[in-house]
């Protein structure tokens, strides 16, 4: 008699959702892949040489992706568009689900997310914040809750990626909700995660510059951009995000405390090796955040499906997910305008002037 | 319908048993971990709780194992003295064959599982040399194979356990056939590997000491030892292996070319995390050479499984597997003696008085 | 017949005086320490027992000095109140001039520095911004110069002292300006030097914290601070500053351009030894700037004479050393107004509701 | 009233010995630097451009200098073949010596300097082993003697030098004694300062190889080798000395004790400056000892310098300087040879049959 095994199900097959659909096939012991679904043919396609196979149904509606035999939960790694959408669905019809982050690009959106999830304490409903299921990130969390640094106080992030030579991001910008919510989302995320839910964001500001693809100017985007973030108990945060680093993919922590700072790759690198050549030393840093964070993306499967399995607490309490884009939307509004935006203690955006 | 998928046992439950086990079980896509076996009742109770579940049937006797329905391949990670017969065994019937290093402590049975193997091309017989399938070393080889070091001229390889202090290892050399065959073994098959086939040993020498644990002394044994490799054509190895290391494991291979030099694992650490407290900067180093590798026994057994399954060609030559033990040997016995001991450019043994 | 060497003379001998002064007695081949001043009779006593003997004459009042038989330099590392107006006194009796940064805590004081140097462009008068001295930033500079990164788009800079458990920096706070014209300075300085004259100022931000001694309110001030600036051409700035670093002197610097980037001290060290000890590796950082700069001051000691001597063109432009102070006061009021303040093309401050 | 600065003179003049006048002219303020001598008369002309304008008469002939009035002390850094007479002739007119690494090439010779030193207690004579007067390899001594890493055991070092081009060291090796002599000295005399005189050599054996510049094994001489240390309590130091590298000088140490490990220069660099450009990170190492080791000539200099002045204790005990001589060339002959070779506890050489 076989073991049961979680029954999952991915939407969407782009890059990230062809990821997830192999992670659950081959690397989540507990799971097991019964079906996917595309609106796209050429993913559906994709699906039918490589998953079909091993007895994974292949849908082209979500809905009825939903409706599968003894389906139990799913991965949403559709369009950003169609996260809460879909996610209100699958809660609608009983499915535990890992969304791809970020839940929505606007607050409102976002909320009615977990609107739908608080009916459902039954369900784990997750947004997949990777760096949350990182060795390295876990590692520097628990230092801290060990009190090794004493009280965080200020944070230093940068998620950077290596320059795309397609300029792919350019047309990606009119619906990513810009570099912010994008990016540095992670980012905000580990400022939650790690200052704790008592901090609560008092100001926000940004500063953008086009430097290498000027046709982000038309949708108010930048491809390096640094904010601020400032908490009211006042702790801080020191944000910098790009598109257009040469060496690689950099995304580099500092949580500086009272008594000591923890840095998460502070300088990247692909493995182990060091060349030794003419003039000095070289060593090759991950060329995009897949090599960095692949295994994390595993972590997070295997650990969604224990927590199912075991009647687990929630993986993240997904209220922050919310507030993650409430931030990263204002940075990004605040770079557009060139204003400081504020809130007050309960969260409500006040106009500077009231300061 | 499923996809056949290769059926594998694993003979042998111990520390480095468990862990093949659990990965054919939970992380080769494309195996079936069918069954185990093991003279010991202890870890038969552990597969009944562990692997049982999964379908996994469990045997006292190895011959038992090997005639269970359909089965394959064989994992061999029982005792050391038991590896050659139990792998002649497995050929004879027919089934593929990984086994843990090394072949047999002795040159002569290790040649014995050659002589079984080469009667059976149509097998995959291939000695678990874990190195090989790390990401890094891999890495290290392809620079090397491309020419971006020159000519390999010099190696400098490391062998490094923490000290345990239980002293496990002080009893386990008795059987282990000491210092240099169980633990540089490694760094002779990298020194093999890197300088290619051709590299024909002429000497070898070391000198050791029991510097921590005396009691080594009585099996000719020591817990730190450093050692030389010549071969007829020049090229040289610089070997050092230790069991007392205090910060962690460090297995650190430098590979000194005529224009360039490849270092693997030169710093070791345990993930990306930097702690900065009163004085400087620290970081943690894996602990055991299992926090360091274990990625690398998964590739392992997904390269022996594809190679079967796609009928490739042997993944490593097995005869290295039989000169590593040679050099190993010749290194523990000078370390005793106090001689060089040397071969000639047929590997044929000779007197030092005869150079 | 001994070699003409320069006569200089150093005023203020506290610390960074002391230091100077035997710089310029022991480390300058080229010149000759021939007068010292301070008004401060401890001060005067340790210049009797330590620089007397070797010809020294040693001076209470700045103007004495100045009228030293045949003295050709000064250096001024008095009270920062004290340097703009000493500065003046120094080039009105024709010497020349190494003053320590900054020329003022006003901007309108620094400019008359300037204006006073402009009338004598006989005169080498130089603010010294010891980092354009570090052979490691002259080496980053170099790289950017010979366009190894591309144009310099970005920079993330960090000026971190270790926390000084005597908190002597509270109460140097009521008269240092703040943290940003005191210790950011030497940031403001590098953007400027990296970025060059034609980066003009658009806007300035900072928020900041009294993390660990709160006293430092009373003054505006904060042992923590974050700022970004920003640039009419779009290039920026993001700024760390901190007086409570745990494991020490961390003054770390990222030059990102559209083809590469320079860090310059990413993990400070003291040297070049690293201790192994249980769990992993551990090296020891700076404790204080002097450990990590006392180098680049005897090298701008050297080159400030060799200008003087071989007739060389100005070291380093003294108008910047003008601008550094305006963006670091804009700073330190930003931090304590909350608002962002913005310039104009021509340098002029404008109104945010201007914008 | 001048302070008295003690009067050296430098015999040699060429790359060394321009080093050391320079050093004592410019760098060590307790020393005056009065005289040099040189038979080579590029050199002389070199020193009357140079040197003479600073008040230091030029000789041709050593003997001349050694009676130029007042001289105290001679810095001797002429021929290998030279140091030892020079030193004697200096012992015998009264001055205090530091003279260049090695003694001499020979065991008997370097004894002789030890003989005349003893009969002139009043006498500073000093081998200059740069190594001991770096900072870092002077922190790692003293960690040690705090106990950071429990009793020292093993040590790995290598001396390697970046490939010359020009192949200088090949018809060098016709007067150098060898690649163990001339270049692992360093290393030896490492292992003798960190292991104690107590440490009693047992045996020494080396291996090399002619890889690029085969026109040394006329010579009996290699450009990469390996050897190994074996002292009578147990203690090893395993030795790597190339002349080929490609990336730069790379002097590394590892000193392993009981507790812990203490690395010099694992990962040699020229400063702090990171290059990220396209595939990872880059940074320079030193291309040549004299940039790593520079300041510890003038540190040892100084040191030298005050020990005279403040009548201080032996910098180094000078038979040491005999020991390191005997080991080397000890290597030499076992790399020549293919023969261990060996010695009691007295330091008597025995056939290796005796053992």
């Amino acid at each position: 008699m076989a073991l049961h095994r979680l029954r999952v199900g991915v939407a969407g097959l782009g890059r990230m959702g062809k990821r997830h659909a192999l992670i659950f096939l081959n690397q989540v012991p507990r799971a097991e892949l019964v079906a996917v679904s595309s609106p796209d043919v050429k993913e559906r396609e994709w699906a039918a040489e490589n998953l079909a196979q091993h007895g994974v149904t292949v849908y082209e509606h979500f809905p009825d992706m939903l409706a599968h035999d003894s389906l139990e939960a799913v991965c949403i790694a559709s369009a950003t568009s169609a996260h809460a959408d879909q996610s209100k669905e699958a809660i609608a019809s009983g499915k535990h689900v890992l969304c791809e982050k970020p839940l929505s690009t606007t607050v409102e959106a976002s909320q009615s997310v977990v609107d739908a999830a608080l009916k459902r304490p039954d369900l784990q409903v997750v947004c997949g914040f990777s760096r949350r299921s990182d060795e390295s990130y876990r590692d520097a969390h628990r230092k801290v809750q060990e009190g090794l640094i004493g009280t965080p106080t200020v944070m230093r992030c940068q998620s950077c990626d290596i320059l795309d030579p397609t300029g792919a991001f350019v047309s990606y910008a009119a619906v990513s909700g810009g570099v912010f919510p994008d990016a540095s989302i992670h980012d905000i995320d580990l400022a939650i995660w790690f200052f704790g839910k008592d901090a609560k964001i008092k100001s926000v500001h940004a500063i953008g510059t086009a430097a290498c693809y000027r046709e982000l100017r038309q949708y108010g985007d930048a491809d390096n951009a640094i904010g601020m973030l400032e908490f009211h108990d006042g702790r801080m945060v020191s944000l910098f995000v790009s598109r257009t680093m040469s060496g690689g993919a950099e995304d580099s922590t500092e949580i500086i405390g009272t008594t000591g700072k923890l840095v998460v790759n502070q300088v990247p690198r692909t493995n182990s090796v060091q060349l030794y050549q003419a003039g000095g030393v070289f060593h090759q840093m991950p060329q995009n955040y897949w090599k960095r964070f692949h295994n994390a993306f595993v972590v997070q499967a295997n650990d969604f499906t224990a927590s199912i399995m075991d009647k687990g607490p929630p993986l993240i309490e997904l209220t922050s997910a919310v507030e993650v884009v409430k931030i990263g939307v204002a940075l990004q509004e605040s770079m557009r305008t060139g204003w400081k935006i504020c809130f007050d203690e309960h969260g409500t955006r006040i106009d500077q002037a009231h300061l």
